[in-house]
């Protein structure tokens, strides 16, 4: 290994940098500590990493602070307006805010004045939510890469699209990040930066406000330190923005899902995972033999053809997602190029694709997709999920080394709810274990992550 | 009939107050006439008949004009951008345009400068279609009234909530004006100004930048003199414009379905029958034994236990898009109304429903419509499709009287393609016809409407 690719750090499984926020209520109503104190706890941590990081393109503290002031009397009044009231929370610079401007990682955007708050924005804001500042994003949180670094190793990157997202969360500046994912731009950023990164079921949570490229396939997602505070998050914004219209919103209780224990996991062979080397196999390899021994069934696709023809399904997944991108984004991109608006190096080749897309292209990529459900629904009935690696490697050095996405395209692309858990380390960094539910199935996924993150981290089990 | 209800026309079925825009193709090419000369026409008949009627919100004959030009060169050189080139067309005023305002018929929105074009009004820019002006629209599509009159009868409504954009085409000063449609919004303006008004099946054309209050259920749809014009918009807006993001596009031929005598066709009643008068009845009692002369099949509820339970299921529609309303308008109107903006007689309730609803609620009233939407499937596998009124009743008299909308609520709840022909007559009025088709099937249904209506203006059938 040559000098400078030498880990500058050794992460660990089962590192925090921040407790869980759902963990504070307890505190915050009995007066010991308060959503302001948190906020100052941020700030600081803010101020000392963020120079080196950049996760943010704006922050307004003194507003953030006016916000948690608020929040703070609520809970020391017993009236909070919701399980976020007071959480500190960044925002993807893809979700339109009504008092910070929204760059979209483009030069289209950048300066215009704040607009309407996207559904999300508005949903957190109705429970109290602080909302600090916005984190960079690729360019339309798909192409030109952003400065960020990974709070981890500034030597490398923290993954995109959400890159700020993960960044502020991976340096403990935030409890909380929103991000959005359309093939993997949160569950990679939250993988290479040792956090939980869940993207729910399509369509759960409204995406007004938040213009995406692909709006059959993007989806918000969250960047957290811990499982219960994306439950509470998600479950937050799914009851009060809503779902997308015409589709179901996020079912589950209040409380974060107890943990419980799967009885029988599919291997999810990524199409990546050609890509990953002999360390971060082993990683992944380890922690499956872990969870056998507790009696956990895992089995392998060359033993069930329902999950060798899923397999085969997903090599292609990808391919079906950008095949979706080119035909959506031709509203307003194409308007955009017609205006003379410039775009970043990925851009460019996507509008000549954009510009050649067919509506006969777009439906045979909506049947690619038919078909890949149908196939991940017909494993569902006999597995509780599907175990596999969130990315196909660690972060890479070099911050336009963005690394693989396609470990995460075949949930995406299907729509099914995934997380990833930090409990595998590789080449001294974290490496996410990814977990995929089935459709509108985020309670059991959650109880069954909570179980295997316990198991892995503990070497126990709460389940047993 | 007291004095003042008596008719002021005696409206004829094959009424027309414009010919075909597709029909002058060839006199364009040719340079026997052009579309600067029928947007000469229509402004005309603009300046003659919009001082009494109100149709427009906003029109702009210079720009309209230069397109106009641009156009009429663009056909004498056998160039034509699509079959589109040149029509003139009027966007009914919740559908934005960057060189005219968008009042979305709110105070709200008055005066706001022009945005980024929707979706729809970039692809008839796209195709070279001239945008004259912005149609008079109720409060969002779905409050306040506007002042448009009936041009067939000014003491009447042109129905709503495309009050403007009815009116125009109605009075002959457009071709082709877009509507929307949640419940009747385009049919039933249609039926009552004695024009072609389709609403093609959901999802077929993207409806970005027309926030509708209910996305999962809003459709644009035509106002036309002919049912070939309604083809060659819709399906140039579908490939154009795109489909709503994850929902197939509108298939069939380039030209215009030639027409095709439907084998068997299932009566619909629809949930406002009961309020249709004697007069209204026998219009469409005599259409229906003018079909079934020419040996059409059409098959009572009562004569099918399939379609009994349709029946049964069409009864409460409208109550669940009303709950879908509800649900959906909860982001941005509650936002809005936080902010002290103030509402219209008819949103002000609807306000207090959005505020008590639940997610469970909207998960009923989405269970609702796959119910109907099931119901429709079965009996479409034996019917070509399904017949009966448009509207419970001709245009009444008074602006504010808007008439019930529930004739067209069971196919727009189902999202399935639904159009008025202009061939039934009572009270000296027009009375739409409604026919039904099968989800995506757009072409069949426009072929059997052709036949249907050329059976009953023409008293032959071209497919005989």
């Amino acid at each position: 290994m040559p000098d400078d690719d030498r880990p500058h750090t050794d992460w660990q499984p089962g590192t925090r940098a921040l407790p869980s926020f759902h963990g504070l209520a307890a505190a915050f109503r009995a007066g010991k500590d308060s959503p302001r104190d948190l906020l100052e706890r941020c700030i600081a941590t803010i101020e000392a990493r963020e120079p080196e990081i950049g996760a943010f393109v704006v922050y307004d503290f003194d507003r953030a602070r006016t916000a948690a002031d608020a929040a703070t009397a609520r809970w020391r009044d017993g009236t909070p307006l919701s399980a976020i009231d007071g959480l500190p929370i960044g925002l993807k610079d893809v979700i339109s805010t009504e008092d910070l401007p929204t760059g979209r990682g483009s030069e289209i955007f950048a300066g215009r004045p704040p607009e309407r708050d996207a559904a999300v924005a508005w949903a957190l804001r109705q429970g109290g939510a602080v909302i600090v500042g916005k984190t960079v994003t690729t360019e339309f949180a798909i192409g030109r890469i952003g400065r960020t670094r990974n709070p981890l190793d500034p030597r490398r990157t923290p993954g995109t699209s959400s890159s700020g997202s993960a960044a502020a969360v991976g340096a403990g500046m935030l409890p909380v990040a929103l991000g959005s994912q359309l093939i993997s731009s949160v569950m990679r950023p939250a993988s290479y930066c040792g956090h939980v990164g869940v993207m729910p079921s399509y369509g759960v949570i409204r995406m007004d406000g938040m213009e995406p490229v692909c709006p059959s396939t993007d989806h918000v997602g969250t960047h957290t330190t811990t499982l219960e505070d994306a439950w509470i998050v998600l479950r937050h914004l799914s009851r009060t923005a809503g779902p997308i219209p015409g589709w179901r919103g996020l079912h589950g209780p209040a409380e974060p899902p107890a943990p419980a224990k799967p009885r029988r996991l599919a291997r999810l062979y990524e199409p990546d995972w050609q890509h990953t080397d002999a360390d971060c196999r082993a990683a992944l390899e380890d922690a499956l033999k872990s969870l056998c021994a507790t009696g956990v069934e895992i089995v392998e696709p060359e033993d069930d053809p329902v999950l060798r023809r899923l397999e085969a399904a997903c090599a292609t997944s990808e391919a079906t997602i950008m095949a979706l991108v080119t035909n959506e984004m031709r509203w307003p991109f194409l308007d955009y190029d017609a205006k003379g608006f410039r775009f970043g190096l990925r851009l460019g080749p996507l509008m000549e694709k954009a510009r050649a897309a067919t509506m006969e292209d777009y439906h045979d990529a909506l049947g690619a997709r038919d078909e890949l459900r149908a196939r991940f629904d017909a494993a569902a009935r006999t597995y509780d999920g599907f175990i596999g690696l969130s990315a196909s490697s660690v972060a890479a050095i070099g911050l336009d080394n963005m690394g693989r996405p396609g470990a995460t395209a075949p949930a995406t692309c299907a729509g099914l709810p995934a997380l990833t858990l930090p409990v595998l380390a590789a080449h001294g960094m974290p490496l996410g274990l990814q977990l995929v539910g089935a459709a509108h199935g985020e309670a059991s996924l959650f109880a069954h992550a909570a179980w295997v993150g316990w198991t892995l981290l503990e070497g126990g089990s709460p389940a047993r």
